[in-house]
């Protein structure tokens, strides 16, 4: 059994926070046994393909199942939790120990944060997209009634295990939506480590245990932003790259397409934008476009939908004075912020990415 | 009509954060109209005392009135008061501009640090208590079905405006509640000014404009610690001198007695504890108890209320291992944290303290 230190994040909420790679799911949990101050939240599927590696972590018999569905990541869910907490009597110098992924992580992250103002907990990622991103970084985002991510917090675990036995059980559709997750902090750097994992993506397919370099990678560069600017005010926004263009198609196909292949799509449209506004060059456009199209969604922007996909643009939080905040692409590893308008050049290049 | 920069505060939270001294309601109002977005959350006794100097604030049409009493600092009222910002169409750049005491603080902090995982707001505080203490150092509480204070979060105001108008309105028990909270600042760091607020104290009941020189001195008192410990998990403890036992009254009082005066009795008691544990001397207990007796609350401790005083202390959040975790004080401006078993001596020592 192994456990490495990987990397050490500093952080304003607690000075600094550890992650962990380990081999197996117990040289993690084994931390937090044989003590009254650990309660358990956990993803009940990922229980129910794990229960004997997780057995020891509900002998203690203070645990609670959460089904980590999009209508679960909601203010009203966090209160039931809240309840069964105080039920299992939870205390302010307590420790959570969430089992799970982005769901789990968000509820989690979001009771710990205003729970005796802030307490301790510790996270399992179980998704590729959590264990890759989302782990690091301390946001939540929490739906209110029907305002999507309305709510949130920062509060990041103290300890971040992350175990590659939870990628075996993830579909392949899974695994790509993290993939795009990985390229965006990719060709946010550069474009050699994005070909790298391009050009072994049947390979990672195939074996998914492969994957934890490029999950390391992924994480070195969301530090070296998220120590800068944990509270996302600044240049952190530049990891909104394919992400604004991305959500939106999230929000008009209703969430069918994995969210790491949607900002795949936003990350290539990003490109063409920048392309076209004589940002980036074509070389260097047709040079990302090669890559991100083995993990590019199936999805045409025509008159049908475009109205609707302007609108969901309308509506993103980083807007400013009815302009599109976007991030835009002068070259792999060069990201800049603009403000674009709504405008009919706007409509005309989203409608020419399709053609 | 003038302004003072009174004191810039460090925080984690937000960097700095601004304390300003005026003398005219509209000087720090006028700051804020004109622009589409700011949303003013007014208690709505004070703009029922205060209409013609607040017509401005609600002129722009973006306001909220809330009713600032313990009932609603509660999560299902901060969730109203996010619907009403809703319909206000708030976004993620908007600033909340709260007029109220600490209840109003309580909702406002809170809602501003998981609304668009935190946005800008400014303070007027209008009672003495939320002027000389709760203004500074980040913190909300919130109830949580029949829990108090189970909720909270760290989110200080980016500008604070202390105007001494709003102290006129306040009643003598209110003027009393806010000189207890100063005395434990002042006692914290020694015995002078502390000594200084008593033999002013007739003259202060009368023309409450007068306390504003120790309302800078106990936020320069405050900020000194919360700079160093903003989440309250070291130094910061030391304020909870006098708030343990007090807090643990107010509860079996059902809040009858106000809040500063609570704690005016708790810090006697934790002297004359500290006194019988020889950890004080006779004589600087009884030179406290000389300032303190002044604004000590009448309620005496007997065979009827003990236990239920004992019981209401052994449900504080920071008590360990079955044990108080409690302020006691070594000399006038000397604390130190101590745990105390919940034994016959305690409760022996709470009663004699009332003979």
């Amino acid at each position: 059994m192994s456990k490495k230190l990987q990397m050490i994040v500093k952080s304003k909420v607690r000075d600094i926070y550890n992650v962990f790679l380990i081999d197996e799911i117990n040289t993690g949990l084994s931390t937090y046994v044989n003590q009254k101050k650990y309660i358990y939240i956990i993803d009940e599927n990922v229980y129910n393909l794990f229960k004997e590696e997780l057995k020891i972590s509900i002998s203690s018999e203070r645990y609670i199942f959460i089904k980590s569905c999009e209508e679960n990541k909601q203010l009203d869910y966090a209160q039931l939790v809240i309840r069964k907490l105080i039920d299992l009597q939870i205390r302010k110098d307590d420790v959570l120990i969430a089992i799970g992924g982005g769901i789990t992580q968000d509820i989690v992250t979001f009771i710990s944060s205003i729970l005796f103002r802030g307490i301790d907990w510790v996270f399992f990622p179980t998704t590729l997209l959590a264990q890759c991103d989302s782990c690091i970084g301390s946001k939540s985002s929490i739906n209110f009634d029907n305002f999507k991510n309305l709510l949130g917090t920062f509060n990041p675990p103290s300890n971040i295990f992350i175990c590659n036995k939870f990628l075996l059980t993830l579909n392949e559709s899974e695994i790509r939506s993290g993939i795009g997750e990985m390229m965006h902090y990719f060709l946010f750097e550069g474009y050699d480590i994005a070909e790298r994992l391009i050009n072994n993506m049947t390979m990672l397919l195939q074996n998914p245990l492969n994957l934890q370099e490029f999950i390391v990678e992924s994480l070195r560069i969301k530090k070296g932003i998220i120590e800068q600017d944990e509270f996302d005010i600044g240049i952190r926004h530049l990891f909104n790259y394919g992400h604004t263009f991305g959500h939106a198609l999230e929000s008009i196909t209703k969430y069918q397409i994995p969210h790491g292949q949607a900002i795949t799509l936003g990350m290539d449209l990003a490109n063409y934008i920048s392309f076209q506004r004589n940002i980036l060059s074509k070389k260097d456009y047709l040079k990302m476009k090669n890559l991100l199209k083995y993990n590019t969604p199936d999805f045409k922007f025509n008159h049908n939908n475009i109205e609707n996909y302007l609108n969901a643009l309308s509506k993103d939080k980083k807007n400013k004075d009815n302009k599109l905040g976007c991030i835009l692409s002068k070259e792999p590893g060069d990201l800049q912020k603009f403000y674009l308008d709504f405008d009919l050049q706007l409509k005309n290049e989203i409608l020419q990415y399709s053609l």
